[in-house]
C-alpha cells in the first residue's frame, strides 16, 4: 500500500456535509462525481496526500443509503493506492483477506477499484485503488 | 488541517491486530506506546505521509473498552495535523463544532491533541494534534 489515498465518509445530504467539511479542511470541495452504477454521490476535499471523499445515496438500495440506515453517518471505508491492484488483491486473498469483489471495478475519480470484507480485517471496509 | 496524522483503530488483541495490519501494509509496526491515563496501548505503523494507531484497552473502563462493547471492532478516530492547535480549537468553536476537551491533552506519539465531538462532525470522532 503506497498511501490512504482517501477516506469514505457516508453522509445523508451532500450539501450540508460539503459545508461543514469545508469548514473543518478550511478548504472547498474540488468536484462532485456521480457513481450511476453504486446510487451515489461523491464530493472530493485534498487534505495533504490524501482526500476525504463524502458518499451521498442517490437511490433507495444504493449500499450507501444501507450503511446509513444500518450504522448512520460516519466513516464508511478506508482506500489504500495501489501500483498493480490485480497482484495485490492475489497477495491479500492469498494471505487470507476475504475480497467483496473479486475483479476490479470501476470507481469514483478514475480508479480500478476492490474491497476486502471488514469480516476479515476487522471491522473495516478496505478499498484498493489504482490509477486508470 | 495540514494532513491527516493518522486513523485510529480500537482493536481487542493488539497482537493479533499488529499481525493483520503487518500483512495488510506489507510494513512491520513501529512502536507500541502505552498511554496510561486513558487506558490504552497503542502500536503505530507508517503508511505515506500518515499512519495507523492500533488502540487496544488496557483496562476495563477505558473509552476504547467502552467502544468496543458498543461497536466492535473498527474506525475510532481521525487525526488531523495542526500547526496551533490552540487556535485550531477556538477557529472550529467559532464555526459551531463541539470541543470535547477545552484545553489540549498529552497525547501519544509525543502529541497535544483535542477531540471534536462526533455529533458535530457528521457521527465522526476527530482529534486535532499538535507535536510537543
Amino acid at each position: 500500500m503506497n498511501k490512504i489515498e482517501h477516506i469514505g465518509i457516508a453522509v445523508k445530504d451532500l450539501a450540508e456535509a460539503e459545508e461543514k467539511w469545508a469548514k473543518l479542511l478550511n478548504t472547498l470541495s474540488y468536484k462532485r462525481e456521480l457513481v450511476e452504477s453504486e446510487g451515489v454521490i461523491t464530493s472530493f476535499f485534498k487534505v495533504g496526500e490524501t482526500k476525504i471523499e463524502l458518499l451521498a445515496p442517490t437511490t433507495a438500495n444504493s449500499p450507501i443509503q444501507k450503511f446509513l440506515d444500518k450504522r448512520g453517518e460516519g466513516i464508511h471505508h478506508i482506500a489504500f493506492a495501489v501500483d498493480n491492484i490485480e497482484a495485490k488483491m492475489k497477495e491479500l486473498a492469498n494471505q487470507g483477506f476475504t475480497l467483496i469483489n473479486e475483479t476490479p471495478k470501476k470507481g469514483a475519480d478514475r480508479k480500478k477499484v476492490a474491497f476486502l470484507h471488514p469480516k476479515s480485517t476487522g471491522g473495516i471496509l478496505v478499498e484498493l485503488c489504482q490509477d486508470l
